[in-house]
């Protein structure tokens, strides 16, 4: 462990800086702060135990109160990157503290222009984007030259949840634009229509070690981040990787310990760009208190201090956070938010203790878990509606989709089950499946897929389905049936075969070609026809996961066995002649 | 939300109230802390942001103190039971601050032996007490004719962590017993031999509502919590809901609201009983934290503000939580304690900012979450002769066992898969299954269960499965190969059946009557003799639990993949002629 203190330089009352000295708590790590004012966020949950770690009054503009602060800590770190990066170059220069990150790499970030033009000497995959050497309109209009319209313009300096950024569609709002950045430095960025944003955290050591956590999905809303939903699901089962490791090489480029935020876009043909870069915990690494082995906060701490790095790995299995943003400056809209929240199992709340709401302000955050994309969204989904800006119904069906509801056969967004088939003749095998999967609530999709007739189809069905979320595939299939053999060649998630009876040879031909695989790719096969043992297989196996499943199967084997000693009962009491007539209808 | 302000009556530096006071942060709850010096754990971590808030100085046994702390709050608390029942009685009749629990549960249960009478009147399972009216050997003789020896003398107030109670084997220790308890009023406990010890931790709301925590094993060391392991497992499926039950209708016998610790015994012969009662946060429950969507402390304040409880459901499929006690007045022997525990995997580290190290002082906790039992005691183990005050070898052991070992072929302890089969003479076709679970590091245990020469052992076998931790089971059986399908009826979990080929039909009738189930029971089924696709499928179907095995098993494929591509460049170069030479070994 470490006897060290840490300096953490606090944006104006700022919550990364609470989350920092929770953490920092639980280790007993030494921490003081530098924030306005004796009820700064951070300062109300870190009382100072003597007077030598009392905290320091000012902001983290002012040069005299950072060395003040510096005079009485081993390590500076900040939660914000706007800070005056000349002091803190004094402060690293006299060697007797040590900065994270290092403060040539929070000058680089702070100026978004120079972020640009290094990460793109460096060769990260980046946006094109153009000086504006000077605030006018003919600089604008040789950016739009260069760039087309629309254009994004955008203040080099001071610029976050979107403000310093102005979208120009059209060269008539060139003087609103000047007007809305003000005399501010500027440069200009090609429009990109991504598809989504994607943000990755990433550590690293004092070292120069880099470890990064889980891709994760991230939404905003008026430019403020609304939702970051981890795991990543893409149809592209490279994606997550490939996220990471652009991360990572864009965080290997700067110098300092600590945790960085890297913003992606993904295009629509899955390409990533770097977007923006956060010398700090970030918003979208929220989810990592609740989420992750490790929060990205005790890691911050962990790296700056020189202590081994936590795991980055997921602990659960499915998370959102909702961040809780102002409506207005009545806190009383979000207080009975809150209390709504509080009904909602797996949510954790994290209120700031700030003490003014106002509009578009991160009051708090919550973060909901559970064993399931379905199962969070279903959580989600109540809460969307009730927020100081209530979503449209049009915004949580796109983020928060709901489920087809029982009796409507159509596919569930967030399916855990594929039930397939080779064609659609064996729809009326296949549905028992489906209806087994709608009994225990378990989401699922149902659609053809023939290994036979198409084949691109099967490979693209098969490669991406553990990405995009599926935990198991049922596939059935008759005759020559290869859809169950095939897909688990080309999956790593278990696959039920589902053998169906063709017009020849009863269905032993479907059996043998579905269970007779050979040595390295399983087909968890049942009885010809069987389908609904498929589903009920598939119940069991996702109780790998769900546990509350092995307690819904052992309720089902319960109900059977209650219906079969019911027929015991009436065996008995009728007789076998009258039973029998009743069995048959026969009169 | 609630605006109500919270009294917490802290026991001199303790850790429950600091746990506490981080949840109330969490929700924005005003706390103010009753306890002795300014540095308290709870103080630590709480500023008060307004002189009103301001912390009381004092101990929880001093009235006057008790009553400043009233002035300022509208709910008083506390994490003591060994409080002034009095005083807290006027505060609560006065009305204006409401006390949870309330004094009358408190004072009940501070009096062990009145505890034990108010649970033996309710009809809760208790072992049988005696009452000692006069601490004399007379008394203590009188109670040894009616319970025996040995016997356990326990002081009725003031006791915890083992203080005030003492084990008399032998008639010649009663002066020594009187002497160690002192002048204290005592009274007796028949002796339990228990085969474990188990606590269920149990929230009830204002209303008298209870809902329980998962049980967990806790393990005592010297008389003081040690581990506690979430969830138990156990033979019998009926532990788990029996004990939550008899911790539920315990708690429903008193009044107030808030989380009450219940620690059971569990005997033998699989019988419960009520050992002690703890009316506020417990150790046993300190695993809420990581491993439940509801911590107890945060379900404590929800309870006693009158919010809606959390759920008290476990998030992590396995946990376990070590307490770090103080082996001397050293610091440094933890400090280094925790500086190693900051390299395993998921151990979230509490230190409780406790100014003075004492040996047998509870200076901190870890919980260590896992996707497994297994996981968790690997990442435990190391931890365990690390500790200030070390576990022996053989005490490892028996809680942290360690697994078999690569190429040692016995039974992991923590199994997740089950490998069965009907006759010794399945061995050789089971052996790769094996293989594969060795391979993909999956704890199993193979043994040999016979549906027709051993029914019983076959029912036992399966109807304790999923309670042992077991996730799927594999079962080969050869001829009228029952055992799949029996297991599978006695079982909520997957069984992956294996038809072994017999001396005649080639394995179709194994293969038949494995795969032939009646609706209503699935056996998933592999090739015949090819129990190395039913390891294989045991791996795909525990990845909907460890997310990891995906993609292990995606490597796998890939290897597979490569094998063949190599005999394609091989075949290639040497012609079909010198290949097939070479494959068949003919020169």
């Amino acid at each position: 462990m470490s006897d060290k203190i840490v300096g953490i330089l606090g944006k104006r009352g700022g919550q990364l800086g609470r989350m920092l000295v929770a953490s920092a708590s639980l280790l007993n790590v030494k921490v003081v702060i530098l924030d306005v004012g004796e009820n700064a966020p951070a300062k109300q949950i870190l009382a100072p135990i003597k007077p030598e770690l009392a905290h320091v009054d000012g902001s983290f503009t002012d040069a005299q109160k950072i060395l003040e602060l510096a005079k009485k800590v081993d390590i500076l770190t900040v939660e914000i990157e706007h800070v005056d990066a000349d002091v803190l170059d004094e402060v690293a220069q006299a060697r007797k503290v040590q900065v994270h990150p290092s403060p040539s790499t929070i000058r680089l970030i702070q100026d978004k222009y120079n972020q640009k033009k290094h990460l793109q000497k460096a060769g990260i995959a980046i946006t094109e984007f153009f000086e504006i050497p000077e605030p006018t309109p003919e600089a604008i209009h040789a950016a739009i030259d260069k760039l087309g319209l629309p254009l994004m313009v955008k203040s080099r300096t001071l610029a976050y949840d979107g403000r310093g950024n102005f979208p120009l569609r059209h060269i008539s709002q060139i003087e609103e634009a000047l007007a809305a950045l003000k005399d501010r430095p500027l440069y200009a960025e090609k429009w990109v229509n991504f598809e989504r944003e994607i943000a990755v955290m990433v550590v690293r050591t004092v070292k120069g070690a880099v470890a990064s956590y889980p891709a994760v999905e991230t939404v905003h809303m008026d430019n403020i981040c609304l939702l970051t939903f981890a795991p990543l699901r893409s149809s592209d089962p490279a994606t997550i990787a490939n996220a990471q490791s652009l991360a990572e090489s864009a965080i290997l480029t700067f110098e300092g310990a600590g945790i960085f935020g890297v913003e992606l876009f993904q295009l629509p043909d899955g390409i990533l760009y770097v977007n923006e870069i956060a010398p700090r915990p970030h918003n979208s690494g929220h989810y990592t208190i609740e989420a992750c082995e490790t929060s990205q906060y005790e890691n911050h701490l962990r790296a700056i201090l020189n202590l081994p790095l936590g795991s980055t790995s997921l602990k659960a299995p499915s998370s959102v956070m909702l961040n809780l943003i102002g409506g207005s400056s009545d806190m009383s809209q979000l207080t009975s938010f809150v209390g709504n929240a509080l009904s909602v199992p797996g949510a954790a709340i994290h209120m700031y203790g700030k003490s003014e709401c106002r509009k578009g302000r991160k009051m708090g955050h919550l973060t909901i878990v559970g064993d399931s994309d379905a199962q969070v969204n279903d959580r989600l989904r109540p809460l969307l509606s009730q927020l100081p800006n209530p979503m449209t119904h049009e915004e949580i069906r796109k983020y928060a989709p709901h489920p087809p509801g029982s009796g409507a056969l159509h596919d569930h967004p967030n399916p855990l089950v594929g039930v397939i088939m080779g064609s659609d003749s064996d729809l009326g095998v296949m549905i028992p499946a489906a209806k087994v999967l709608d009994r225990f609530d378990i989401p699922y999709e149902l659609t053809i897929v023939s290994a036979h007739r198409t084949p691109d189809r099967m490979v693209q069905y098969a490669r991406s389905a553990a990405a995009r979320g599926l935990r198991v595939i049922i596939a059935g299939a008759g005759g020559a049936a290869h859809l169950p053999g095939m897909v688990a060649a080309m999956t790593a998630l278990p696959v039920i075969g589902v053998p169906v009876k063709g017009s020849s040879l009863d269905g032993v031909d479907s059996l043998h070609s579905i269970v007779q695989m050979p040595r390295g790719i399983p087909v968890a096969t049942v009885a010809i026809n069987n389908s609904m043992n498929a589903g009920l297989l598939a119940v069991r196996v996702l109780s790998a996961g769900i546990p509350r499943l092995i307690e819904a199967m052992e309720n089902f084997l319960r109900e059977q066995e209650k219906e079969v000693l019911g027929k015991v009962s009436k065996l008995q009491g009728l007789g076998w002649g009258d039973y029998e007539k009743q069995r048959t209808g026969s009169s």
